[in-house]
């Protein structure tokens, strides 16, 4: 058995058995080891990053960790997008990336580049494997590093040498690290704070927001004792939708974050970290939280969230309290001109229970969190660490990790521009996905922004740069290039109908909405 | 006047005068500094690795730097594939990555990332702006820095604040650094042993590849004595065609490149690197040179290269000598069944003089070399970094550089999938590109790789990773989705049909070149 052998092995005894890929020569060695395990899926991406992508989609949902095999220092930049925003979803991936062979890289061959340099910023964990046979420990290594608390990248560097050498067989899975216990003075002084200060925000992270019971039992104590339960603007996951736990969301907008959190004396963090800006700009402050506000954390991120909020909910004896829920409200569809409201209307109105919904629609969504609040229950996946061209790949990968479910990808058109190939491999796999282009033809979010920043409406240098209408993209071609069948529409009428279709059919469907 | 305003003269004084950019919020200001300066040529593209290759294309033909715009660490992160390529074609590229605030560095936003540590693997030179005032200063280091000599990339860091901050004003030009002299000894000793022994290769690098005039010469030193002149597979651009020098020049496969140095006693390298193979095969050498053969170096890459092969034909008396020159030929047109060859003969016969060649067609670059060699005069641009997606960005970049001259991208279906989205900027400009997509639906490349590396053919799992067919790409969807008009080919007579339009017709076309 070679080193490749004994990797593909050792990710498959670890539980690891979906790869996303676009590999190069000096991954063969890896690609041919799969002939001989099928148990290991491996899915074929035109571009790195919708590897990326799509591998932090499908753990958002599949809740294990995700291969990814990447080509060089050149494959990884690629990927390098998207693995941002896997590691700010806390995404366990075991991100392999193939390396010239130990000999070789002494001389500067072409594709000779810094592999671990460029892995560094987007992961919690890099190493270059030696040889052949250390490389299947390393990967039983990258496995559990992935894996945190919290999750994250873990680079595995495989050069091609420890790929193709003669390995010992496939290696021990590694233990991962059980979740630190949350001291009970901790539980007890967070207690006695919930009791005594009503102007208390509990603000929950991607952990509680992901899980309902969990979101539940927070929204249990907020109510017993009448503070607030708040969430930053993004997470890798949300469970919501009517019935599920109802929390305020802070938002992209400093002005309106500020507002929600003025006059609040204590924050109690659960998972979640301090709420900042997105970006800075000149004359506002960069946290959300008031100056005299106190910081608290009843849990950090690497320790055990569900048993400090069990232990919370028995402190505060507020487990018979109710909690509270989104209400269920009946849907409306939407009529006459198309607009992002209304498209979020449809949705809300004919998504099937527990969809996916990978939201990179950007302006577009501005109305979409209280409109789709009644939804039947699904799961919104947020870009969480701002890099574009990310919805289209993690809806991708979502639909893998759950086939059985139907998975809206709402795009906004300048972000579908940065991933589109994730298209190919939907139709490739036969997903259910039904992609939504909001297509403005501009970059609007930087119109808004240049008007805050820049405190200007146009410029005729400017303006062009902003603005993607000219020549006018048509996503019903572009995806029909990729084998994707896709429709454009102008109308209510025409969207909901085109919406009821794509959920009927099996397969990806694209709906172009022409907004203005 | 502010930090970005003061960049931009900072720019435009330096004679970089075209920016290729991907703005985000926090480049707002830089591009809002635009609109008072026309003579900055802006032009925007979808994605980062069109910006870095279309920049990186532009300056291998204006033989000036360009500037690029990138949106923080994944901005930077989807430019790298192409920046490693721009790197490795020692291309001056002033790269400007856009970041946080510096005060707002300190929390972790959604975009916060290591930019330096991104940016290291790929530049020469790595600055982070420490205020609006230092920043005119820093660009104009930066451009001096992009010019090495060799050039490369010269990445600065723009902190929000240093854009929006109030300036001083343009900064002075700071000279680029004059190349060193080669010493007279080294030229006689050079010279002495090119005398004394026929078993020597002169081995030509990028600086004289693009140089007719360079190219002569060192052609008329080697048929003065004798000896052979050759260069690597690749190069940044290649002067080439009827009645330009003619040299071999190394290939891929390792056992060619072996063979055709067989015997070589000396090489020579005048601005040229060790011929090193692109990748590793258990049991072959990285090294191209025998074992046997000494390594001398007439001239570096951070010397005067022109003067020193000036110096070498004067000390050699070779200047009356005759060059060897590529001889014209009647060119042929292809007829009957499509295939690479008769692409590439029906572009040697169309090419109009002075055309510029963006060459990623991977395997069906086969016989391009010698088919084309009696082409009319003509430029040729290749991948130096082995980073895919480099073919059509290149192109479009050197459309911009070069628009009275044809581009022609010829690309294989694989490659032209990780940066399609610079069509749409040469639709936006009107450039004339003709764009040659090699569809044959497969990573025919790695099914070569795959047997040389693994000595197998196919195998269950790992033959739908190499073959991308499933679903078909089609090229003029995909083309016409993004402003260019298209055709799907499958004869010879067709192609020359189209190819004859696309070249008569001003702005981008598109033939797709069904092949097996």
């Amino acid at each position: 058995m070679n080193g490749a052998e004994s990797l593909v092995r050792t990710l498959l005894n670890g539980g690891v058995n979906t790869c996303f890929m676009n590999p190069g020569t000096s991954e063969m060695h890896f690609v041919s080891a799969l002939d001989d395990y099928p148990e290991m899926r491996s899915i074929l991406c035109l571009f790195e990053g919708v590897v990326s992508g799509a591998a932090d989609g499908y753990t958002r949902l599949a809740e294990k960790p995700a291969a990814s095999l990447l080509h060089l220092g050149p494959g990884l930049g690629n990927g390098i997008a998207n693995l941002h925003n896997a590691k700010k979803a806390y995404s366990p991936i075991v991100n392999i990336v193939g390396q010239h062979s130990t000999k070789h890289l002494k001389y500067d061959a072409p594709l000779t580049a810094d592999i671990e340099g460029l892995a560094w910023p987007v992961s919690n964990w890099v190493k270059t494997s030696e040889n052949s046979i250390s490389i299947a420990s390393d990967g039983a290594a990258a496995i559990a590093a992935s894996m945190g608390p919290p999750g994250g990248v873990a680079t595995l560097i495989l050069p091609a040498n420890t790929a193709w050498g003669e390995a010992d067989g496939p290696a021990e899975t590694v233990p991962s690290i059980i979740p630190e216990s949350v001291p009970a003075d901790r539980i007890t002084e967070i207690a006695n704070l919930i009791r005594q200060n009503k102007n208390t925000v509990l603000l929950i992270g991607d952990r509680v927001m992901g899980d309902e019971k969990l979101g539940v039992q927070v929204s249990k104590i907020a109510n017993a004792y009448g503070v607030r339960m708040m969430s930053s603007w993004y997470a890798a996951k949300v469970r919501r939708g009517a019935g599920m736990p109802m929390y305020e969301r802070l938002q992209y907008a400093v002005d309106k974050s500020l507002k929600m959190l003025a006059g609040t004396q204590h924050i109690i963090r659960i998972g979640a970290r301090d709420p900042i800006a997105f970006f800075a700009y000149p004359n506002k402050p960069s946290r959300f939280a008031p100056p005299n506000c106190e910081d608290h954390i009843l849990v950090d991120l690497h320790e055990d969230i569900p048993a400090a909020i069990e232990a919370l909910l028995e402190e505060l004896e507020a487990g018979d309290t109710e909690p509270i829920l989104a209400p269920s409200k009946p849907a409306k569809l939407p009529q006459g001109d198309l607009d992002p409201d209304s498209v979020w209307m449809a949705i809300t109105a004919l998504m099937p229970e527990n969809s996916i919904v990978s939201d990179e629609s950007v302006t577009a969504s501005r109305m979409a969190g209280p409109i789709t609040q009644s939804a039947r229950p699904h799961d919104w996946l947020h870009v969480t660490g701002g890099s574009i061209g990310q919805g289209l790949p993690v809806a991708t990968g979502a639909a893998i990790a759950a086939p059985d479910r139907q998975v809206f990808a709402m795009e906004a058109d300048g972000s579908a521009m940065y991933t589109l190939q994730a298209l190919w491999t939907q139709a490739r796999e036969s997903l259910n996905v039904v992609n939504v282009i909001f297509n403005n033809q501009s970059y609007k979010i930087l119109e808004i922004e240049r008007k805050a920043l820049c405190a200007k409406e146009s410029g005729p240098q400017s303006d062009p740069m902003l603005s993607i209408g000219n020549p006018e993209l048509n996503f019903v071609d572009l995806a029909k290039g990729m084998g994707v069948p896709a429709k454009r529409v102008n109308s209510s009428e025409s969207f909901v109908k085109e919406l009821q279709r794509g959920i009927d059919e099996p397969g990806p469907y694209l709906i172009e909405a022409m907004i203005s």
